[in-house]
């Protein structure tokens, strides 16, 4: 009996990643990109610097560069009066080094003259005569200064391959001179919904008829992810024209999403479909997980394509959309491990009950105003039958009930992941 | 004396908010947006639902819909047999309606026909001769099935002004056929990185210059937070062509960023030309923030145009873009208000020590792998002067401690804002 045949989650995902992995090399690609337009994207390569940053000792004051051991005892009643050998000028070399007794004055971001040591800001500084300057405070070594390669040395590594490139990173890249960075490019997603009952969302619907409601969550889910978007149809629930379209799909892109009804009959006919076109056939026929059961997965070897069956109801496609499709994406780009995973520990408001068996995703809202002895928000439960798509928008994130678990107590401490 | 005239963070924006409120009605405006196209976008209205979803009571399961009193002592042993009146196609209207003893097959999704009031699953039905079913489980009203307007009822908010939209919000303003939303206009920014040490980053630094950071990140950063960038700029350091740089600028954009370095005499430099080009002047002479110090604000009403002089160290000039340009978008969009705060509980894995007078921000990195008794994840403060572009990179968050506090003590717990 096929139907009996569930997977847990990892299972399915390992099963996928195999087919995929053995397809050949071509499943992940990369692509050069200008690192100030890669803000999103995924790097493909460990980036490592092939300069110090900066390059040379700096300022981060006004002041004047001296020699930190000549500034011994300084102090506001006890000046120590040095000699000043000139001025450094931005963005060039500095004039000349100075040696015990002297100065040279050097605004912030400015280049440390050689034989300087530390930096006197100009606030504990009097210039004095014509070519003296007074200086009122002690000074450690490396005082006021950046040394060389004190942001970054000559060879460290400054990015992973795998990392999201965040605007912080825009900036280090472009600060080590990586204007062209290798990064993934991101799959081609094609989404398909079936469904006799589906109206355009500008459509008024008749009795019986329900607004499309998975192909556009399921297009901004691909962009939210990174991916792209190669195309989309809306198919009636005839299984031929089904299989026309999802093969029809499999040229343009690298994953064609079906989300069908879950009635057995939709989803016997896209697991026939899958099934079909896949060339080793469907290899998972359902999930244990809650909400996403009737979920399919299949591969195409010689297309290099996945076939993916998500289940009708919004929620659990948008779900299993990011467990499914943006979790392979994960493994496959490096960004499983170099990302960090951000979740938000929180404390249950109430008890959920879960069938062990299945992993259950529970989606939660934060709740930030009530966060008790313990200091943290409150997990609350956003109940509502499945396919409610207002559950899905209402909550901040989810928790994960594992496949042993019976369920989550009031008052328990979770782990709540952002959506 | 002016240089003493440190403003907190709040008082700042308060007068920005001030000004720009004052200036009129265009400083911020809306534009419709396809809903299907609007991830990431604000909310400029608050949408209600016109109609029930679904707008008719569905069923959840493939069964038969019956009426639940039917089934009252319904078991294993002891079926109840109903009439079979029929079947109920997808994306049509129920062909009739049933009563006390009868029932009618419906697939998942399908609509429930008038009279029933349950869906007795497949699993639990066997056909019975050539127009029954015996159905072997007692069902309790509305098992089975959702009422119309169960997801969203007639009349009902489904997402408020300042909402920025996410995939599943897609999906509702879909499901609920709103094809045309109204939505803030992203404000254009131009950033203008300033400085004689600055090279571009695909040129090699000589001595004494340093490739520009800012720029890109910055940029990245407006991105990021859902503004548009209107240009940008690199000028020496010319008062007078920097002047000129940011007059020209201000035609184009609603927000001109001046990042200079940030000594003495660029921040003059970048405090007379806002004060210049300001119809009322510069109105915040610094902030008190570290890092940050050195930002000053203007706003010029008859071109609705915000000035803003941010720090030239890279990660304060980033922190502060996000905590004035970010915030102030967010005021005025209504974000605010409208969208929670994801912060992550955290506890301190070090002492960090803060200047009171000053609001200081730390950037930390979470620990998940040593959660402790608490079971929350540690912050462990990423330490580096101020300036190194990699510790922003580095981070995965901040604290914030504020003005009055003198710092945090290692196993204190804090919140964590996620960069």
């Amino acid at each position: 009996m096929k139907l009996l045949n569930v997977d847990l989650l990892e299972t399915a995902l390992d099963k996928l990643e195999r087919a995929m992995t053995e397809a050949g090399k071509n499943i992940i690609e990369t692509e050069p990109v200008a690192a100030h337009n890669s803000l999103g994207r995924i790097l493909a390569e460990d980036i490592y610097s092939a300069e110090n940053i900066p390059g040379f000792s700096r300022s981060t004051m006004d002041g004047y560069a001296v020699v930190s051991a000549d500034t011994a005892g300084a102090g506001e009643n006890m000046p120590v009066f040095l000699e000043v050998k000139g001025e450094v000028e931005m963005g060039k070399a500095a004039p000349g080094s100075i040696c015990s007794g002297q100065c040279m004055y050097v605004p912030t971001g400015g280049m440390i003259p050689e034989g300087a040591d530390a930096v006197a800001m100009v606030e504990y500084c009097q210039p004095f005569g014509e070519n003296q300057v007074a200086v009122y405070s002690p000074l450690s070594y490396g005082r006021n200064m950046v040394l060389a390669g004190d942001d970054v040395a000559e060879g460290e590594k400054l990015l992973s391959l795998g990392r999201r490139i965040r605007p912080a990173d825009v900036g280090l890249l472009c600060a080590a001179g990586k204007d062209i960075i290798e990064t993934y490019k991101p799959w081609r997603v094609y989404i398909i919904s079936t469904g006799d009952e589906i109206v355009m969302p500008w459509e008024t619907p008749g009795p019986g008829q329900v607004r499309d409601v998975n192909t556009y969550g399921l297009i901004a889910e691909a962009e939210r992810i990174g991916l792209e978007v190669a195309g989309w149809d809306i198919v009636r629930d005839d299984e031929e024209a089904l299989r026309e379209c999802a093969a029809r799909a499999m040229k343009e892109a690298d994953f064609v999403c079906i989300s069908g009804g879950s009635s057995q009959g939709k989803k016997d006919a896209t697991e026939a479909i899958i099934d079909g076109l896949a060339s080793s056939g469907a290899f998972t026929h359902g999930l244990a997980v809650k909400p996403g059961k009737p979920t399919i997965l299949g591969f195409d070897g010689p297309s290099e394509t996945v076939l993916a069956g998500l289940p009708g109801h919004p929620v659990a496609a948008l779900l299993l959309f990011r467990e499914i499709v943006g979790a392979i994406w994960q493994r496959f780009t490096g960004m499983e491990t170099a990302e960090k995973k951000i979740t938000v520990p929180a404390v249950m408001s109430a008890n959920v009950a879960a069938s062990p068996g299945r992993r259950t995703y529970q989606l939660v809202e934060l709740d930030y105003g009530n966060t008790c002895e313990t200091g943290l928000p409150g997990a609350v439960p956003v109940l509502g039958k499945s396919g409610l798509i207002k559950t899905l928008s209402r909550a901040d994130g989810y928790i994960i009930i594992d496949v042993n678990d019976e369920g989550v107590r009031k008052g328990q401490q979770v782990s709540v992941h952002i959506l």
